[in-house]
């Protein structure tokens, strides 16, 4: 098949963003299209994410787009841009990422990362595991609180959730080039390896058996975050070791995914003495 | 004026949905137009949001719309419609809020529940307040995550501040009937009233002179948060009894902004000894 024969999966620029074309659907976004930035390239944008990649030496820039304003702003703080930039106006970007994207002036396409196996996982602190979350700003949310509590890698399925570029990047603020992804086809037969391994493997689950303050926690540790709604799936929470909940005074006995992995991770880091 | 002489401030629907026209913009969300729904209608869907609601007797609902299963799920759980509802085909709820509201059937238009003053704030237990956070998805969260530590009410400034409709309800779910919203013109004037009542008003800021974990805490607390990137405005933070951090071992040392808020009142309801 030519390249021109293939029907493009991407929309007109400035019909759809990012924020539309991904959220809560586990739709391909729009920017991952065959043609311009290729199968393989993520997208980048916003100072945190696009500088956090250029300190990255493990992540291939391939094209970097900047503003004026950008580029100064690099040049100011000594950051250094690895690739020649373009220099383009704001508005060229705003065309490439949708009006709603507040990309501060930068884009990057780069590689993506390569993905660790199960069996690089650390035996130390704590792991992330994601039970198909789709909704690319929940993940993103969860990969900076997961970055800011020195988790050593986030495990999700590599079906029903979304890539590590674009909105999830921008949601993630440098996270993405900090914390590990471990992409896996089935998450029971991951969690079941961990478990051999000697994790102690805990779903959260508002009907869980126990509050998770009350768990007796150890490393290596991994928490287990299903999907709002759906929550674990049923082989999910057999392969936990334990299925825990978060008890809260409340009328509402749920949070928000990304919300609810920012205390969990608090609670384990805290019962394990990994404040710091 | 004539009605017919306004240009609507809406969008033509199928263009741009609530996800897309507010997320981060602050801009008028497009279903807020002077025609169809009306100025002081909001818009509530999703069945947690549009169920919360009709089970608040404070809330008045105008009109309800229904798909044939959600009329079926409602009758099921015995559950009061309370107006009666007009029997629709999903798509025409597709067209009202755009492809990527995740709506379950339910469509509710109803009036804004009524604002009260700082002076009707309960001397128990922990309040939030939130300076100029524009995101309708975050606000929405952190108001889910109040209503799950039994927060007294949320403190925001009139403009700079979503409207409490569509996206913001929708990821509210619910809460939105339980946590009441007080509106205030000047911010800095409202903390003042409340140093004045008694409040401990903790500033949240990477840059707070203490850990929130090693401050004394009280009640009645007023837990401050600033909009991510700006933070909290100077007056703001000149204006609160303490400016705290939270210490979190890992490289990055900011949170997004719901996941802030939700660890803020774990640590001020659990030393609060209001975890129930």
């Amino acid at each position: 098949m030519r390249d021109r024969d293939r029907k493009p999966n991407y929309r007109p620029s400035g019909q759809r963003g990012p924020e539309r074309g991904s959220r809560e659907s586990g739709r391909r976004p729009p920017w991952r299209g065959r043609e311009g930035a290729g199968e393989d390239t993520v997208i980048l944008y916003g100072w945190h994410t696009v500088t956090a990649a250029l300190a990255n030496p493990k992540r291939r820039i391939r094209k970097l787009l900047l503003t004026e304003n950008a580029a100064r702003r690099l040049a100011e703080e000594s950051i250094e841009s690895r690739v020649t930039p373009e220099i383009v106006r704001p508005h060229l970007i705003d065309q490439r990422l949708g009006p709603d994207a507040v990309h501060q002036g930068l884009l990057a396409e780069a590689d993506p990362l390569a993905s660790p196996g199960i069996d690089a996982l650390s035996q130390e602190g704590i792991v992330l595991v994601l039970d198909q979350i789709t909704d690319p700003h929940n993940v993103g949310a969860i990969m900076r609180s997961a970055a800011a509590f020195a988790v050593k890698a986030i495990v999700t399925t590599a079906r029903h959730s979304p890539e590590a570029t674009g909105v999830l990047a921008k949601s993630a603020s440098g996270a993405l080039e900090l914390v590990p992804l471990v992409s896996v086809q089935n998450l029971a037969r991951a969690l079941t390896e961990m478990n051999e391994r000697g994790f102690l493997t805990v779903g959260l689950d508002s009907q869980g058996h126990e509050n998770l303050d009350a768990v007796a926690l150890r490393q290596p540790l991994a928490l287990v975050l299903g999907a709002e709604g759906k929550g674990l799936r049923q082989l999910t929470r057999e392969t936990c070791g334990v299925v825990a909940r978060l008890d809260m005074p409340g009328q509402i006995k749920s949070l928000n995914v990304s919300n609810a992995a920012v205390l969990a991770l608090y609670i384990g880091a805290s019962k394990l003495n990994l404040m710091g």
